[in-house]
């Protein structure tokens, strides 16, 4: 069993910051086995997706902004009702299976923090099972 | 290993039950582990978010229902082709990591069912991994 | 611990094709566990949906395309931007109990591979805990 949190600052209303680095580093200790990284907010979510060319960031964040409506008669006082939703549709968590001490990815995949209510200090939460 | 069912009965076509207390008994008998919850259901799902206010869970519901196109040529004769999309949206499972026999949770976060196409019977499969 | 790929050919540019039966045939050789399936692309998914009517399908993916913004100012050179959206909507692994080597999924649940950039070559990841 290892486990631990990594911290981070975000610094827009929208963004994707790459953890994969920092999340090998973790993995590091253990040969096989499985990470679950854990995002505690409520309006920010974790995606894996390209991190090779930045443009991809920006259509997925711009694109999702749009998707969600703009004008509905929202109630929550906060005015952050679309980042709680934003949320909802990528989920709170990933997981990545760890081989011979590396994060098992695919050739285009990192593992991004997505801020939908920034800027804001954040942390994430991770777990390592062994198998 | 432990493992379990909660049943529990929908009263709209569109809801979110807070499953959080169901879940924490669940956790208790065990140490450090994961807890992975599943919904068996296609046309509902789970979703981790803001349970504090109300208000929340009513603008995440609305604005993902608009979100959805109301109108797209579906074909599928129980006419309920938004929910099932909605599912696939929000995911069939969440993950959430257990320390010291409490579930680990955001300051705001409650673990919810959501229901698209009640009301309904439903239930929930839930898994604990120690590690 | 179990693990090992599975390779696909998808034949569309948006295609759901059902992995359930290979799966399953991967769980057999364990009793009780958790089953972890990994998609490494990132223009395509994994979705648990209903089987039984193709409908469902067919509905979900044209509902999908139609709800990701078309008119979005893309920048990412390959065209493909709203696909990758489609896949942080949907997320990069789906995860299932097993029970007495049979995996539990719902009445009506399959296990969904999810082509939004195709026809290509695929391959999926999957390992199971014990426990």
């Amino acid at each position: 069993m290892a486990r631990g949190e990594l911290t981070l600052a975000t610094g827009k209303r929208l963004e994707m910051i790459d953890l994969t680095d920092r999340l090998q580093q973790a993995a590091g200790s253990i040969d096989e086995g499985v990470l679950h990284v854990y995002n505690p907010h409520t309006t920010a979510g974790l995606i894996i997706n390209e991190g090779a060319d930045p443009d991809v960031q920006r259509d997925i964040l711009g694109a999702l902004a749009r998707m969600v409506p703009a004008d509905y008669p929202y109630r929550h006082r906060e005015g952050n009702s679309p980042a709680h939703l934003m949320t909802a549709l990528t989920g709170s968590s990933v997981t990545v299976f760890i081989h011979q001490g590396r994060l098992q990815l695919g050739t285009w995949q990192r593992i991004f923090f997505c801020e939908f209510d920034g800027p804001r200090s954040r942390r994430i939460w991770w777990k390592i099972l062994a198998g």
